[in-house]
């Protein structure tokens, strides 16, 4: 047991596991040519079933060696997240589920320690945002409430349920069509509209903004 | 009187809230689905309506108890203010009327201490940043009055009054169709009309990044 | 002299000043409804020739009282020059000539202490950016003339001549349009146009964002 | 070989060199006039030839005093690499390679000293941020073999390859008609797609964001 865990915390054992990974992203990139498909699919098929069992084993192995300590280090449970929704479509023939395969790539992340870093930090600053978060989902709620109540008989495709107009306004957040897509035609046949989206539009904005700004105060003090 | 007050003042009371205002956020949302108000509608308006009578009841109380001191708290002049707009419509039958009574959910910002403290924190920041909205008021009104004399016969939907100008100028601001909607064709006609827009876009957008800057700094020395 | 430098000093005339300052803004303004023109046309038109001479007047005061150093702030410069422009229009009777005058109430700013500051504020960290602005001309420039010469013959209206292509240059930065307008049909000819593209969003966008780092810090440290 | 090393270092030759690279800018900018070209062609083509002349004779020059040290200073590398693009052109008629040639314009940049330290802070900050710029790839590349695995059947123009799929998540990432040209008409077939979407909106926002943050960051600590 020791000289399994020996190995598993061994520098090589480190980038071995970071050119499988790199050499699974490659074939899983490959699989979506149709001519090399044709000619290679097999093989790619059979390279990808391969690396995922050496996956599962160096799991199995570190499940073996720090048994309840595992699920201590929260980057061992994310690539046992990582592996196991990638071998559930393993073994499917529906192509949504296929395409879950390539999370396994994501892998990477846990493997390169400067990417473990950086994607740490990125989420250290999330917890103090909770509050914002939480801010802007009963903006939305709200939003999307009125706006089915108001328009959902007129505009069905935009506004016919509170999760159709949650993904338009979400839509009007990224300013994206807000104007030509949503707003000019609603206000065509509601002319006070505005009354309702301008504000949605500051509203949703500063709220976003305060996120960010959130996070860069608490980068700076960090 | 002194018992009333502890009810309120409870973690309980608080928490009881918190319950009720989530329960009418559900039955509001409900609400927007045609199948369920054919079936349960009665239910719901029913549900609504005696929600809105424990709110209306939480007040009272709160008035009997706090008297003129009621008014020095700002989150009770809020939750006055969201459930008297939510009344009025709950008696009416006008659809614009009735989807007001979706702001009561903004209750939970008052009824959640963080939420509360979020928006607090949110607000702090607007009244040094008074004379920058000002400045934005004013480039706004100047522009509107400009486009309007300048555009006004030729693009009557687009600048055709001084709140059609200032809406198409907001939908510029916001660099949403700038070009194909808005500035392209009027070009076509005026073929000078850049001198007119992209220092609008350029002086809009530096504004309002100086509220930004200004909302940070403010941030950070708070 | 001392008493014309008196009034011009006291509180009580730059009040007078800002109020006919809003004046000639609502005058201007109710101008740009046809209705309001049709019944009331000639008496806006006398008081916005009479604001004017008021204005021109409190000038022709305070040259004579400061006479050199009159052009020592540049506050009086900039209500010389927003008086100087509109007193031009005012005679002419081309259209484009006489929206020029609604720049007359930009005289707010400088009548507004608060105002001024902001404004003051915002331009004082331009200075510090001279070298970004060069850089940000450089890129448009060059990307503007090689635009030119690979897409003029293609696509004329959009890359026609140097400055039609820096107006599109500018949409693109603006990321407004810039796949189904400008790239897209570009690509439909020129398959590595993206090689062309990209880098100029990534350059622009990360110069853009420097200068708005520059401002932030120069905020900060003042 | 000491009067050459004092003439290249004179502030005489700088200046010199500046005001030939802003000759050089202005013929490379006339000859995009056809109406200029048919007149002056003969004479702009020569002057651009006997511009790229000096430059290289200036580059000769210093590598001659400089010889090995040449490669010390970044700057004079740039300079190499910007002539010597732009000397393969000059001689070929492929219009692609002769728009090249205006690569040469970013000289100005290592002319003038302000330049130079603009686009060096504008670097500096760069290799912190290499593990976001590794991040972010990882999730487009990620993304684009899933988005082609899902999508490349029913849209091949948006999704058909895996760079086909990175330059249309380019586009949503910019937020530039995501819904109307991707989102939308992909949910009309798979109306889970926003699972995929709306996800990869956040994450790759919230990427670039960090990257901005870790910009501001290290630029206020310097
Ligand atoms: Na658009
Ligand atoms: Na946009």
């Amino acid at each position: 047991m020791n000289a399994l865990r020996r190995l598993i915390e061994s520098h090589a054992f480190e980038s071995a596991i970071t050119a499988l990974v790199l050499a699974n992203a490659l074939t899983l990139g490959l699989e979506t040519s149709p001519e090399l498909m044709a000619r290679f699919g097999h093989f790619l098929h059979w390279a990808d079933q391969f690396l995922l069992g050496l996956f599962v084993l160096e799991l199995v192995a570190k499940l073996l060696v720090y048994r309840r300590d595992f699920f201590r280090e929260p980057w061992r449970i994310f690539d046992l997240g990582v592996i196991a929704i990638s071998i559930v479509p393993a073994t499917e023939s529906i192509s949504i589920l296929r395409a879950l395969r390539v999370i396994r790539i994501f892998r990477l992340i846990s493997a390169v320690p400067s990417m473990r870093r950086v994607v740490g930090g990125l989420f250290s600053a999330l917890p103090g945002m909770g509050s914002i978060f939480l801010l802007l989902g009963l903006v939305f709620y709200v939003s999307s409430v009125a706006a089915t109540k108001l328009f959902a008989a007129d505009f069905p495709d935009l506004f016919g349920s509170i999760a159709t107009s949650a993904f338009t306004l979400f839509q009007v957040m990224t300013l994206e069509g807000w104007t030509s897509e949503v707003v000019r035609p609603v206000m065509a046949l509601h002319p006070l509209a505005w009354v309702f989206f301008i504000p949605f539009i500051v509203a949703t904005s500063f709220t976003v903004l305060n996120l960010f700004i959130g996070i860069i105060v608490s980068s700076m003090q960090a």
